[in-house]
């Protein structure tokens, strides 16, 4: 696929190229309003004042619905559907493409580039969508099986359902923030000895702090209560994705997860990139995941079976002395089911998806020495620690600690990236 | 407690008394907007017009708030605050009172009457609140022995961490439906025979359709994350309570839920009752709970011993021949757990909770048969059948059938009820 040259000038190695136009929300200094914009190069293109000055006027279709620019999430933008995302998207790059007949709407108008184009540098981002509920996916493999070896030993590593279908748990919506957003240290009853009688819990700051690299995906259309989707409509449900980075505290969670799951190992903070790449963006980098021997019941089964992603993964951990090492480098096809899987699995029984909720893929982790996307699979549980640049070691995180995680599909010059999503980590709060 | 005399007529074996005086989310089919409202005898009093029309007038510090009252939710009304929630349920009591002073704002003004006492056989009831994250517990011991007797025998009943911490998972918001909401019988992977292997799911309706009587709280003023809120000033942070059924699909989740827990067993509704009965509506049925003899955690450690709610519970099964037949007969005591010490926890990650999250105590089963809260535990797991009026017999739900829980607090001529909570189970979909 040749990309379009843009009139604006843009790194090679932009994540975002003209063949991107990830969807974000941002504020500034000067309007410290929440509005919606897109990121291209080294600038966000404010979309509230580009629609509000006739932006969108070749556009019959995009500008009677304008109002979806104006809002202060992309709820509205999401659950306007795919075909209308795809125009918007298609539009926005002939915007910018040089050459294009659109060029009086922008490259001509330096007034609307100097109220509309805003440095990257110079904007905060927002959390893009109002989550409604949160789902966690436990698609990763190698993950379920690296964990499960842990727990139970290679032989019982999967349980009987894990390739049947698309294992899943609600996760705590309130608590997802935007890269940047420093996370506390949280506090949770953990078991120091696990092997005494009677089982005596500890009450402290966990000391077992985890990382989850995984993909994130924002529903855009929803369905009704008591309605399935088909899944070889799913796609039609999907407006974007974002990396992920499912914090847990592996100590509180061994001791509180049975029988109904992770509570409080999870739901102290999931930090999200700043910027919602859409379906339509990723469509080119289509391709098979991890293949499933298991016979799939029929809402299970995709015409299409390139449903995974070709998405380039990496973990970056930053010491709070400044070394950073590059801990893992993995894809997001190292996944056993597909977000149409997930999206079908989700509604058989009736449930329904609302525009911006979020699904999260599950931890993904490749085959090989340090492509794991949790530092619980990297230090094989606790036996060895990870060396870190500067004579640094870690097993589980230290305060201070700074965790990146980056991820793009393509090449240099068309690149479709995510922005990062960061997060460092502050002692637990003092109790008295 | 003597409770004042209305000027307006109130049976005395209405739920709502003038010592209740809970809040909704109403509409008619003359203003299809909806808009809060309490609940008074066999009226609502719609609060917008009431609001609208000087109502308030008497106290300045409601005048000054009333925009909550001009909302599709009661979100910002719960985000308001204890101190104002009583304001409002004491001034309104002072309206209905027989004699009081305020006899001029609505008893002698005949036309606000006409417009904003509206018969509740006219009215719909809505969600009253928009639902961020909803949280299940596991506080009900009984039910959790009796369920965890069944699958691991008495012995194991309760896992190790049972007394040190109330379990809880996150559910599904978006399922979470108002009274009189029909729910589709869910289709799902379940296991027809556990034993062979290897172990191959069946996919079809779900047969082993069960019910979960809980109360739900409500959350008033919420915390920023990273703040963990203190037991002792965790009441603060209810808004109230409403009666809740948490359908599940026995079968569907015997099957998928290891190792993370419930997913589509639950995620395709949950009933509450219409109106939500303030905190301090309740306030005079504080009691104490199910003993706990484990030393607790100093976060789970409570000044007052009496945060259990006194709370008569019901549950009706109605076939769709027309019998009905009460089922169960239990009380809210029955639980391990109290509010502030669910709060305490459920935040002492640092998690954040917003106005509006929902919380679900856990099923409800007293000790004695005929007192327990869902059906798997009254047919000891599928061993004996429950007689019902009429002649018919029942183990799980067939389609048709209807449930009603009905729940109250206090004596004739003061109840504190709720509405019921009512659903009744309409058929599989058709899948082609």
């Amino acid at each position: 696929m040749s990309t379009p040259k843009s009139w604006l000038p843009i790194a090679a190695n932009s994540p975002f190229s003209l063949a991107n136009i990830p969807f974000g929300i941002i504020s500034t200094t000067s309007n410290q309003d929440p509005r919606p914009a897109v990121a291209i190069g080294e600038y966000a293109l404010d979309l509230s004042i580009f629609s509000q000055n006739e932006g969108f006027c070749a556009s019959p279709t995009i500008q009677s619905k304008t109002a979806v620019f104006l809002q202060s999430t992309l709820n509205a933008f999401a659950a306007s559907g795919r075909p209308f995302h795809r125009e918007v998207r298609t539009y926005l790059q002939n915007v910018f493409t040089e050459g294009s007949p659109y060029s009086n709407l922008l490259e001509a108008n330096k007034e609307l580039q100097a109220k509309a184009l805003i440095p990257l540098e110079d904007i905060k981002n927002h959390l893009p969508l109002a989550i409604g509920d949160y789902t966690d996916f436990f698609a990763g493999k190698n993950h379920a099986f690296n964990v499960g070896t842990l727990f139970r030993g290679p032989q019982n590593a999967l349980q009987p359902n894990y390739t049947h279908l698309p294992v899943a748990y609600h996760g705590r919506a309130s608590s997802v923030v935007v890269s940047g957003t420093p996370l506390r240290r949280p506090w949770g009853q953990i078991l120091l000895d696990s092997t005494a009688e009677p089982k005596i819990p500890t009450f402290t700051p966990a000391r077992r702090l985890d990382i989850e690299l995984e993909l994130g995906m924002f529903v855009g259309i929803g369905n009704e209560l008591g309605e399935q989707i088909d899944i070889n409509k799913a796609e039609e449900h999907i407006f974007g994705y974002v990396l992920m980075n499912d914090w847990s505290a592996r100590d509180v969670q061994t001791w509180e997860y049975v029988p109904l799951g992770p509570f409080n190992a999870k739901n102290f903070g999931t930090t999200i990139s700043p910027w919602v790449v859409l379906a339509d963006a990723l469509a080119p980098f289509k391709t098979t995941g991890l293949k499933n021997e298991t016979p799939l019941q029929s809402y299970l089964q995709e015409d299409e079976q390139n449903n995974a992603l070709d998405i380039n993964l990496e973990i970056d951990l930053t010491t709070s002395s400044g070394n950073t090492t590059t801990i893992s480098r993995t894809n997001s096809r190292k996944l056993l089911w597909s977000w149409p899987q997930m999206i079908a699995h989700h509604s058989v029984s009736g449930c329904n998806l609302r525009p911006g909720d979020l699904f999260g893929s599950g931890t993904i982790s490749g085959e090989e020495p340090g492509t794991q996307g949790s530092l619980l699979e990297q230090i094989q549980g606790g036996k060895v620690a990870i060396k870190l640049n500067g004579g640094e070691e870690r097993k589980f995180l230290q305060d201070g600690d700074t965790i990146t995680i980056r991820g793009w599909s393509g090449e240099e010059g068309g690149l479709v990236g995510f922005g990062d999503a960061v997060g460092v980590i502050l002692p637990a709060v003092e109790r008295v």
